[in-house]
């Protein structure tokens, strides 16, 4: 099937590229001898998922329960769930602990590890727990400098019904960047902050296997991992204008668009119409912190068209110049690059993936929590 | 089953304020003799569909051709869609003709009525058209005072192979409103167009039996439909926090809100995280233009709380007073009334149905295109 007989809006994935984003990841983490347990939130399919994975290095990490248990029914059996558990989600976690080889759960409360102790001693199960780490983010996570964080990991490490496996980080704050360089300082303090909380749990004779960080940004242009021994970048498969636009990769390196169709000419008002709106691009409205104008996704090949307002089903372009609406007509087709693809793939039932202009296979992701 | 039960994030549908909320708008047709023919783009149920229609008035609208395959599965005869017609789509739009009682498509481009005739002269086809016209919101719509429009009609009405349904519009611009005095002045404008517009059809002697508006603001407060015979609201079913915050409608009439967990407490930055990110929610900042800080929704009986920040799974509520967290432990829900329900009921792969704090019902809505 040519891209041209799909009916649009439709997400397509590009595979050579999609390939490439795989191996420079599982490049960098074998140069810099980390662990690589991707985050297969932004696409969440199995096909990626086996692409992304070898035998010897089986982990993935996952945002929801139900993504844990669509992949442990398709075969995955090293699983972290990096959400904050609570007590409501503990009978899921208990039967994905007892069918999985490794499930690992985490907290940063210790209201919470009071919760998974009780819970434990009442049904007789051991969970896998990592401690949470605020490097920097401040959305969730232990402050690493504050006492608090180190009398929590001891409590994991002495608990019978706990295995702690480690610590944890996402250096989100890595997104808020400008440029690379300002993206490898924010990597330097993911890495540096787990490195010293690491030194200070062994200061005091507690135990911690794995030191986790990851972001697709710091995974991109950490200098390097000392300290650090796992990395769950889960965006790069894709990337996006976002990543494009802060300097995470090169707008090359995208390897999801969505392909639409130009439905209207607006000349009056140098305006037209696509048939992708905000249920196919997300209203996520990208890097605003870089004070370029709004858009919702870049105009693939065609920079000067403005994708500057979506409603349901609708997409309104204009440029700074007169749009030749000739090179555009009605019926012709545009891909968009979306502004943050783990949003947009997720409003899609399918993906088409496609190679040299066809569409070669057709993958369908879980949905749901 | 009852709230306390059900995994979060969920989406949940009060079906009283639900129930309420369709009578409304059926009593204001009524009162008006107007036919009302919904929106369902912001359910996507069967379920919602039934309750909205009638024998007597059967029709609706949908936003996709996956919509309208899926009403038509469901055994609905007369179905509106409402976005732009393109040469790609005519296929599909050939199946739903032959297999509806009636399908309306709409256009408002020179070249695609003459695609359209193309298809239908070489297919046997004769399609039901509508005239999208622009009363003022500047989406979609020929320019209802200038003689291309009437040059377009006039066209669509002498067409062998099409039957011209009438005229349609949609009154987006009611969602830049402030107050409800302000959406009667747009709801006077739509109605006050389309008449003057269908006047002028009549003085071409162009016939024009129907003349369709519709937007949800402009449908609880139009004054009156002088001139206007269809009324096509969607959003209604649930309202929002953004109907809400315009005078759209009275919060206490907003049927649908995403139930969620408290997952963590950070009292050193006043923060709380709950398990409702940009996936339950959807990234629509609401009625930004009436000056309000952005909040991805709001904290259903605790009107202090502010859902500042969102990320795929994770949401950050503070307060600008320090929060009672001993009022929110780690594992309490709430629930969130969302800025934009079309947006945010399309993440969810189904809906709870809730009365009196019981789980009622579950539906199924369709996705996709």
């Amino acid at each position: 099937m040519k891209l041209e007989d799909l009916k649009t809006p439709a997400f397509l994935i590009d595979l050579p590229r999609l390939k490439d984003n795989l191996q420079q990841i599982k490049d960098r983490a074998q140069k810099y001898a980390v662990s690589l347990r991707p985050h297969v939130k932004t696409h969440k399919t199995v096909e990626i998922a086996r692409m992304q994975t070898t035998p010897e290095a089986p982990g993935i990490t996952v945002s929801t329960l139900a993504e844990a248990r669509f992949y442990q029914e398709a075969g995955f059996s090293d699983i972290t769930y990096a959400f904050p558990i609570t007590a409501n989600k503990l009978a899921e976690a208990t039967e994905l602990t007892a069918s999985l080889d490794i499930f690992n759960i985490l907290l940063d409360q210790p209201q919470t590890l009071t919760a998974v102790e009780n819970y434990g001693r009442e049904h007789g199960v051991r969970f896998n727990v990592f401690l949470k780490v605020d490097c920097g983010y401040h959305r969730a996570g232990i402050d690493p400098t504050a006492p608090a964080g180190i009398e929590l990991a001891r409590r994991l490490a002495k608990s019978e019904y706990i295995e702690f496996r480690g610590i944890l980080t996402h250096a989100g704050h890595s997104y808020h960047c400008s440029n690379p360089a300002e993206i490898v300082e924010i990597a330097e303090q993911e890495r540096d902050v787990m490195a010293r909380f690491a030194d200070r749990l062994q200061q005091n004779e507690i135990a911690c296997n794995t030191v986790s960080v990851g972001s697709t940004p710091t995974a991109m242009h950490a200098p390097d991992w000392q300290g650090v021994n796992e990395i769950r970048p889960g965006n790069y498969v894709f990337f996006d204008k976002f990543q494009a636009d802060i300097g995470s990769c090169r707008p090359q390196q995208v390897a999801a668009t969505v392909l639409t169709t130009v439905a209207a000419h607006y000349p009056a008002r140098n305006q037209m119409l696509i048939d992708a709106g905000a249920l196919a691009l997300s209203k996520d409205t990208g890097a605003e912190h870089l004070g370029d104008d709004i858009c919702f996704g870049a105009v693939q090949d065609y920079s000067g068209l403005k994708l500057f307002s979506i409603s349901q089903e609708h997409g309104l372009i204009t440029s700074e110049n007169p749009i030749a609406f000739e090179n555009f007509p009605v019926g012709r087709q545009l891909q968009i690059m979306p502004n943050h693809s783990c949003l947009t793939a997720a409003l899609f039932p399918k993906y088409h993936v496609i190679e040299d202009n066809q569409v070669v296979d057709e993958w369908t992701p879980m949905r749901g929590w």
